[in-house]
């Protein structure tokens, strides 16, 4: 962008939010050419960050780039893991942190409305004071905000029992590209009047409207859980167990695999006694009334143990539950001490492919010689490849990119799809034409395109072309 | 549409789907000029009904259909109560009655693979044969198809716990207005890949596409329940008690209303030995673990007794649960034993305003001289005011019309919506305009419009104007 509109762009912006809320210097600017993903691509700078406060300011900010044709993008705590706030073309990154109020938590009516902002953690908490229950549990909850949840549908260890971020959300104020604001839904979680409107912004990720506020289903909170540890030494028994655990009619709150290496790479930089000679570990937690826990649980010991697990470890207190999930939440980052890089992949197969799914990409990693610790929600049959490298090295970098093509190519050989919980951004629209059918695809660009005709929201993102 | 037309049409529908599976007799196609909504228009006729027995003669009538802008209209057990298979500009009926098959249960990866012409409860029974559990249960579950229960995202006493039809699709084959033959989703219930184009047409009573086949997300079957209905002398109380049981952490699988009306005429037309003398009843149904329903049901006993519950009867054995069941579904057959026509309402609030809702609809059909049963979906906010009426009599007729206008009125003044889960058709679409935010309908057209430039899919419907 020329250095004159930049100049006008600054006194626009900051006539609109005041100088406090506008960044501009290039240290700043920096800092937002990436994101979570690991990349960064020094040619591909916003123009402007801007923190909005409401959203009369963000349809101003809207109605500004698009009679500018400038870029808009919305970005929240910066965790996503597919380059979906990442300024492809420049433009104008509108930072929600600054919006981060819980406006309400309606007990009676099982419901809260919260601002973009708010982190994961701290909505959470504040129900939970209530005895009432958001269950969506990224692993980056205690950052990420839950306006980047909405705009890519974010799952976690909690979502097989309960369902992801799209499952909660009723209703979305959104501004639209022509600064027109929009409700999609209502507070009532039963709602038939028109079109799904609110399905269509959730998980779209800022390239159909900008998410002001939300109102979020809840639902009472689990009286109690319980926390176990089961190792395998085969993967045929660790997938054999999940479908006999689910057959004997008990839905686990989380159930999470971790490989080999996950295992053995925790314990290495995070002691957490975690067992390194296994095949795999299963993470199981159940919930509910603590009169119904004791049978479950007995119940899923039995079939762990028909199922030759080796070894099972039980949580007998709070804190053996703690230093269970702390190694578990550890996987990212003991993975990322074995290489200056790490980065997490998201791939989704029906739970069946399970074994064949993780065999591959074994082989995969092990072709293109890349460390991989392999972690996910297995009940969902979504699995993530932690991949540590220097992508400083050409030809690490080099196998990566094909490593993941066939990561890809993989997972939809088995039925299965490109992303369950992180989102397409800019990491593989690349490949989003082989993984959807191509008049579904033109459907969901003719979308976009109603929505934002000029393409200034979120351009490059989800599809690879300017559209 | 002139005579000529209907001739070639005939011979057109007989190339593509075979002569016995075409109606265009008077006398046939009379009786597809309505639905359960009991409303008919002897001048608003469909020119064929085709039964389609696969997904290629549905796109090729589809193609013919577009190519002479003749409308169709999908129709499945035409149970629905908005009116939404009703042919309001002629066109061709497209019963699914016949596609029918359950392609597949798949118990390790939770879903099911369905045509449309699925009966509801034959899709349960196959599905609890295997352990498995589909629980949205409209009332009309013996007869209702599933392609029916897409279109209009029908939900049923088991929503609040469960969520409605939305809730449980996660793919479907739905062929467009020129033909093309799309898949929304895949068989990962977790799936980001794009734009959330399943829940485009969940809900969307055939007037995006016409769906021939369908993804259902299943889970595990509870293993017991336990019913039991408490009477109340205030609405107060029993809104208070429904508060009380959601807050003591206890989401009951089924927590329906019946107000005096309805208790008074079902025990007047089926005596169930319902008590005729309180002002409401609940009747509550938990389900789950056999382990932990003792506990809840304790609490529930004290929760009602403490909000002044006169009575609760609680079912010992699986007759005296079905007793209860039976009679709670009896309301609507009771209903229209008052008078030569029975009409449903669906209207959903914020749980909060329901004895405010349940009030005024008392006050509005005192008075315009309705007799009215209400019913419904307490834990979700949704109301089913049953009136029984003699359309004939025009003094009645124009009453319930503009009964009906205030309770629509009286909804949305308490933040409530149009529908909950019944579905706009087009008995409600003249009222569309009042109840969404304009620039939401307004994008909602534009959708529609994508979908359907030439609005041939069930036109009228959901929007009053030809679009």
């Amino acid at each position: 962008m020329l250095k004159t509109l930049t100049n006008k762009l600054s006194q626009e912006m900051i006539k609109i939010v005041g100088k406090e809320n506008v960044l501009y210097s290039e240290e700043e600017i920096y800092t937002y050419s990436t994101d979570s993903t690991n990349i960064i691509n020094p040619n591909e700078k916003a123009d402007i960050v801007v923190f909005a406060l409401n959203k009369e300011q963000v349809s101003k900010i809207i109605k500004y780039a698009n009679a500018n044709l400038i870029p808009i993008i919305a970005r929240a705590a910066g965790t996503n893991l597919c380059g979906a706030c990442l300024p492809k073309s420049g433009g104008i990154i509108i930072d929600f942190s600054r919006m981060n109020r819980i406006i309400e938590i309606n007990k009676d009516n099982l419901y809260c409305i919260v601002e973009p902002g708010v982190v994961v953690e701290d909505l959470q908490k504040a129900v939970e004071e209530q005895d009432l229950f958001y269950p969506p549990d990224p692993s980056n909850l205690k950052v990420s905000m839950i306006g980047g949840s909405i705009g890519l549908s974010s799952g976690g260890p909690h979502t097989f029992k309960y369902g992801s971020t799209k499952d909660f959300i009723i209703n979305l104020e959104v501004v639209l590209s022509d600064g027109t604001i929009i409700h999609t839904g209502s507070s009532c979680s039963k709602d038939v009047t028109g079109y799904n409107m609110t399905q269509l912004f959730v998980g779209s990720e800022g390239t159909l409207g900008i998410i002001t506020q939300a109102t979020i289903r809840l639902i009472p909170k689990p009286e109690a859980k319980r926390v176990m540890l089961a190792y395998f030494d085969t993967l045929e028994d660790t997938s054999r167990t999940v479908n006999d655990i689910i057959s004997n009619l008990i839905t686990p709150s989380v159930i999470d695999l971790m490989d080999k290496n996950t295992l053995k790479t925790i314990e290495s930089f995070y002691p957490s006694g975690l067992l390194t000679d296994k095949t795999a570990a299963l993470l199981i937690e159940i919930d509910g009334f603590k009169s119904a826990l004791d049978e479950q649980y007995e119940k899923i010991i039995n079939i762990c143990t028909q199922n030759n697990s080796s070894y099972i470890q039980t949580a007998k207190t709070k804190e053996e539950e703690e230093k269970i999930w702390i190694a578990r939440r550890s996987s990212f980052g003991a993975t990322a001490k074995l290489a200056p890089n790490v980065v997490t992949e998201d791939v989704v197969v029906p739970r069946n492919n399970i074994v064949k799914l993780v065999k591959g990409i074994w082989e995969i990693c092990n072709k293109y010689e890349l460390k991989t610790c392999i972690m996910g929600h297995i009940g969902d049959g979504n699995i993530h490849p932690n991949i540590a490298l220097d992508l400083r090295n050409t030809q690490e970098k080099e196998n990566f990119k094909k490593a993941k093509t066939e990561l890809f190519e993989l997972a939809l050989s088995l039925n299965g799809r490109l992303s369950g919980e992180h989102g397409i951004g800019c990491e593989k629209s690349y490949f989003i034409n082989k993984a959807l059918d191509p008049n579904t695809l033109e459907y969901m660009k003719k979308i976009k395109k109603i929505f934002d005709p000029k393409n200034i929201l979120n351009p490059k993102k989800i599809f690879q072309e300017n559209l």
